[in-house]
């Protein structure tokens, strides 16, 4: 069984390697790599990805006779290929041989992947091979794979292979096959100094030069051994074969360390200088691999979080492990690495190339996490949205609006890449594709730049970056929002929630929803926040940005007009509604679709496909509505909704839940984590087990082949947020931290450590007692709230609560 | 007479053109561009240079028979060719015309360059010309130039020529001519709409490719037509032509935008795209002139400094159109575009090719000034110093040290790139350079962080980035110093001072000093702090950063010791030598070579020419000694000095200054600056005669013909930095801002607007009287101190002291 601290796989399963290679990524946050097998397939076509932030490719491509363009996340060039051959046959080849024994396993405590296996082949030789590799965490261009090797009933000589390979192609996701997937051209290959090989490609479009330079070394009997060469050299392809003698009984260990460097590096001379240097420089796999697991440890110390659960049979470590498997994830994506990247956080990570790289709403749930624990990356995340704030202003303009539209599908300059069409495998046919009308990607990123500010006090960010970003969005919703005298109410046209299964209404060609409550709430939210953020800066920066934008006091006015006339709609029970109309959509028969289909979380296609609409139907991918309660406490609602003169009721909010729960088909994966961080409170049990229920999303695949595709980070980092915030009632609003722990059931204790307004804090909690310590720092004490009462912690001091 | 806003020059002088250039450079943080005449010389030999940030270029050189490493600053292509001839003559030529008329005004607070001339041709046709550009300030790679023509006394058509040129090669330093000055290959020119045409280049080394286009508009009576072009394309070259109908008293403005993008930029899909794109959205040259001045109007705000001299005759305003021309020159090189570039600052700004874009220690005399106004972009450089940190270690354990060691001149990927030859063209011998052995310039890397730190309280960059800089660079002096018994104290041994007269002994060939003043004090100090640094991080941090470096509490015991027995040597009167062994030096002959030179700036030049050696003499190119006392309050010498067991006499002070200010040649224009700061409490004549002359090194190319090759950045922001923190005597200590005013004589009152810990303080003073006023803002009340008080200052707070 695998501790908390580990993935195991016993036997080699080829119909699950697509979610095991998914699984055993790894990365450091500048590249990832996939890839199961202990040698890379050779056959030039298909090949493990690995992929490098913030390279983008953008190509043409002719779908269905319509332009469409296509954005891709780059694989970089092959680094895995370490194969041999005993006594000059074939090239080790996992599918062909008799698997006597297959292990893997993946450390999350290290960062280190192992594979062990023994096999026989065709001539009857038993070998074992035992492999390892690791991206390295503390210096990010390099990584290192090692193969040890020992005949069981043989000798002989040993053919090594150790090859780069720029043949790659995009074709991990099978439904993009049919785009240009050949994104890397050849530039150019040579041999470096006696051990050493290189590669050099070069993007297609974006021309964007990736260099890569692998070292090999042999250790018979564990020291190293000077070994005649010979190049194999084309034009995307170098390999080093090494023949060496080998002996029953004794292992030989072959080591190869790679350097990869893009011309999109910082504090570079030229890309291939630098990764030639660096494996020139680089010491061996056991000394790479120490440094590389104190960065681990370092990093664990900042972001693990501990739970016991309130029970002794099973698995009693497997909310756990998968925790820190989410975290581990999270972080080869985004990292302290990723700091000085111009990246952002594709929805799939590193790991895969669904959604080709771009970066959608999903840092609301991720941000959460990463800002308690480090900061810094947020701040750097955030900045990637701020360099593209002009192209932002410019899709505002150009639909009409003032302020700043970001996109809902974001490609590598900031231009909107949300595809025109897409297709229903379901049904075959490529449809119009209206999600780009997902205006509220905009009130997310606002979001994200308050509670960065929140947790962090950083005024030097908010004053030079991020009030610009913040006003620009508030003045894109204030420009939206048009006055109806019908209501003497300002509403918002043609957009879509996060619902994705509604786009419009029956029956109609318009494109989107009038008054979507998410939508409206968060502009509201926005416009509030706004004025805010101007007293908050100093008076010469809130001058310095009224004039570069232009804002005037009336403007200002209008803005908060907005914030307390914005139109929602409420059935007659008090339930919000999804948007104005919904109420006269017709209930669709859950227990017909469920009988008639296997899995039904993607209705949408099931109903095209029989020509149908979900636009018809009271039901949702994803209950918008109970986003609400997922980003703002009961408290920040009931401001908000009195603030526009409507009733709010407490009664409601069950209500709520309940209808809205009643109608989602959970067909994005962060579905499942709103529904039970909003039931948290009201039924434990059941937002225990929608909890568990996330846990299990790219473990156990359970949306059927979306992981193989790349993991879903929003939702793994949505399941930790749970713990961290949900559970332990964080909230950081007013210069306060606020506290309200409620531990489920199922955990008997709950352990995490954060950082709040550059103070190292760490709480401990159990069904009846919580305890916050304050690490000795030279910071400042922080106001800590607990229930209604707001005390003072100094450093070093522990204070003690009953709950 | 020019006011205290612009520099005007009336005539057209061959022989000063280069200066000129220099002084009326254009850039914005990105990019600069030089070029002074109105049309740019077609001879695809002789360009004006147009340098862009952080695009250095490495070429092997072979020079006297020795291979030298020359890494260029990289001219991106010319962009200013727009020229014309009337009636199919010869296109137009300063040098070729009668000049009736000729004026050229820099305007500083709109960084808007004009020129104006009247001129006859061989034909006796007489036309005005009016020209003017900007590189803009708010939108980074925007640039654009208009010309107005008008015939005076004929009517005709008139040819129009507008190209874009990469051929240009590095020429404007005459000495490195030599080297190879091509680094730009040809990669593609074309047409791009009907308006504008393309052009790539590649860097030859560091393979950078640099994407322009320009778009080029002609407005004949003020309104714009639509003109026919013919395309003039060849590899690196590409002109649009227009011909055009022009009557005797009707003006045609000839409009060009130019847009300039890299392969290094952030948010970028491809650069080539995204020029493309950014001239068809940029709006008109007077539109774009409003946002960049209103840039502009905003930064002086920030940047601004009001002095008025006690005086009406003559030029009252010229220091201070001098101190805004210093301040408008560092904000070319240095600007709020300068935050998301991985750059430096280079000694000659983006003005020039001298030094070749290296990164030495000027940051030590720019940093000051930039902190208290935008320290956001003092924490962006310190950025480019973090991300070669891993360099600088691997220099250190390659010279056999321990920590981070810096090199003296920084190349592109933090390479050490001091030549190790140098010419002396006053004797026409390539000789052996010693200069990287300035280890002194950790000792300003790490004075740089703390200060930053102690003006911004910005933790969170100590914590993450600076911390591991400064404990690395103290690491380095601890291991470079050894411990004599015979003295019972640590020395180092083979390093230079700042004074690069002294690298050696006479009579010996072993290169560097021994226990060199400057460096030892500096190392002490830089220990001292380290402790410090160690104690103020949250204590997780700490113990990541120790275990990340190993550093165990032994190795902090061992800096204790040092900076408490590190070797000083005193003469006999208290004065502290400036090495060991100065005192056995000879005294010069001053009087000799004065007679005998008319400039004596560079005797080290002078000597060597006439086979001697600066070596021998007790002579400074700059007085390191005294670069204690810019650096640091009597008190804290007094403190360090205290520390390591010598007496601090307060009656040594003005000796020292003395001893070693008679010693001086100034040699550097950096000399000045100490000089007259370590003077302005003992000697305010003296220092403000120094100051005035500091204040003239590039306006009057004082050290003749340095300026014409970049100006000096470095003492530009020194003068500002006398006046901003010198006479108003503040000191940013312990939490504390300390005010200490003390105005020249010459001085009536003095102005200036400081960012204290993100707030925004007003400083006006008097002979007799200062007022401090802190701004509204949300932000912190800070510690005031004034002489030995502290006090609080709250935010809309004013306090009146006298003086």
């Amino acid at each position: 069984m695998s501790d908390a601290w580990s993935l195991v796989y016993h036997g080699f399963d080829p119909k699950a390697e697509g979610l095991r290679e998914a699984l055993c990524t790894l990365g450091n946050g500048y590249f990832a790599t996939r890839g199961a097998a202990p040698e890379a397939s050779d056959d030039g076509v298909h090949y493990p990805g690995t992929y490098v932030a913030g390279c983008y490719n953008r190509l043409k491509t002719e779908i269905a006779g319509r332009d469409v363009w296509n954005e891709d996340l780059v694989n970089v060039p092959n680094w895995l290929p370490l194969t041999f051959r005993p006594e000059g046959g074939e090239w080790f080849d996992l599918r062909d041989v008799e698997l006597l024994d297959y292990r893997q396993e993946l450390h999350l405590a290290t960062g280190e992947l192992r594979r062990a296996l023994r096999y026989r082949d065709s001539g009857g030789r038993e070998t074992s091979v035992a492999s390892r590799r690791f991206v390295h965490m503390a210096h990010p261009h390099l990584a290192a794979v090692e193969t040890t090797i020992e005949p069981l009933n043989w000798s002989g000589t040993l053919d090594v292979r150790s090859a780069l390979d720029g043949r790659v192609v995009n074709n991990g996701v099978a439904r993009y096959r049919r785009l240009n997937n050949r994104h890397l051209e050849a530039v150019e290959t040579e041999a470096v100094g006696d051990d050493a090989i290189f590669l050099r490609v070069r993007t297609s479009q974006s021309r964007i030069d990736l260099a890569m330079a692998a070292r090999t070394h042999v250790y018979p009997n564990g020291s190293l051994k000077n070994t005649d060469r010979r190049l194999v050299q084309d034009a995307a392809y170098i390999a080093h074969d090494l023949t060496v003698p080998i002996t029953q009984g004794a292992a030989l260990t072959v080591e190869k360390v790679i350097a990869l460097y893009t011309s999109r590096d910082h504090a570079i001379s030229e890309c291939g200088l630098e990764a030639r240097k660096a494996v020139g420089r680089a010491r061996t796999y056991d000394a790479l691999l120490r440094t590389h697991a104190r960065a681990w440890e370092h990093i664990w110390r900042r972001f693990d979080i501990a739970i016991v659960p309130d029970r002794e049979d099973g698995d009693d470590k497997r909310e756990l492990r998968i925790l820190r498997l989410h975290v581990f994830h999270l972080l080869q994506t985004a990292s302290p690495n990723t700091i000085d990247l111009d990246v952002g956080v594709p929805p799939r990570g590193l790991h895969g190339e669904a959604y080709r790289g771009h970066i959608f709403w999903d840092e609301l749930f991720i941000f959460p996490l990463l800002n308690l624990r480090m900061p810094e990356i947020t701040r750097a995340l955030l900045m990637y949205r701020y360099r593209r704030l002009d192209e932002a202003r410019i899709a505002a303009q150009e639909a009409g609006f003032q302020g700043a539209m970001f996109p809902w599908q974001s490609g590598s300059n900031g231009r909107e890449e949300t595809q025109q069409l897409h297709l229903n495998p379901k049904s075959g046919r490529w449809l119009p594709d209206r999600s780009h009308r997902q205006r509220h990607v905009n009130a997310a990123i606002a979001y994200n730049v308050w509670h960065y500010y929140q947790v962090t006090e950083d005024l030097e960010f908010l004053s030079f970056f991020g009030a610009e970003m913040f006003l620009e969005i508030a003045r894109f919703w204030a420009s939206i929002a048009t006055y109806n005298a019908d209501h003497g109410r300002y509403e918002i046209r043609g957009v879509m929630g996060p619902d994705e299964y509604h786009d419009g209404y029956p029956d109609t060609d318009q494109a989107g929803l009038l008054n979507n409550a998410y939508t409206n709430l968060l502009a509201v939210w926005v416009l509030c926040r706004a004025l805010e953020v101007i007293e908050l800066l100093p008076q010469n920066r809130s001058q310095e940005l009224c004039e570069k934008l232009a804002i005037s006091p009336d403007e200002l006015g209008r803005w908060d007009e907005i914030s307390r006339q914005m139109r929602l709609v409420f059935f007659d029970d008090g339930i919000l509604s999804q948007f104005e109309g919904y109420e006269r959509l017709d209930e669709i028969d859950w227990d017909r679709y469920r009988e008639k289909y296997e899995d039904i979380h993607r209705l949408d296609r099931i109903l095209e496909a029989e020509g149908d609409t979900p636009n018809r139907y009271k039901l949702s991918k994803q209950a918008d509505v109970l986003m609400l309660y997922y980003l703002f406490s009961t408290e920040e609602i009931k401001e908000l909704l009195e603030r526009l003169g409507y009733t709010f009721s407490p009664d409601a909010v069950p209500k709520t839940i309940e209808y809205y729960m009643a109608r989602s088909s959970h067909g994005s994966t962060l579905s499942r984590i709103v529904d039970s961080w909003v039931l948290a409170r009201s039924n434990r049990p059941g937002s225990w087990e929608l909890f568990t229920e996330a846990l299990e999303s790219d473990v156990r695949d359970i949306q059927g082949g979306t992981t193989p595709e790349g993991i879903h980070l929003g939702a793994m980092a949505g399941t930790v947020d749970i713990v961290q915030r949900c559970y332990s009632g964080i909230d950081t609003r007013g210069d306060v931290l606020w506290l309200n722990p409620r531990i489920p059931e199922q955990l008997r204790c709950l352990r995490l450590r954060i950082l709040y307004r550059g103070q190292p804090i760490e709480l401990d909690m159990e069904r009846d007692r919580l305890m916050v310590t304050s690490l000795p720092s030279a910071a400042h004490t922080i106001q800590l709230g607990f229930r209604d009462e707001i005390f003072q912690l100094r450093p070093e001091e522990t204070r003690e609560f009953s709950l």
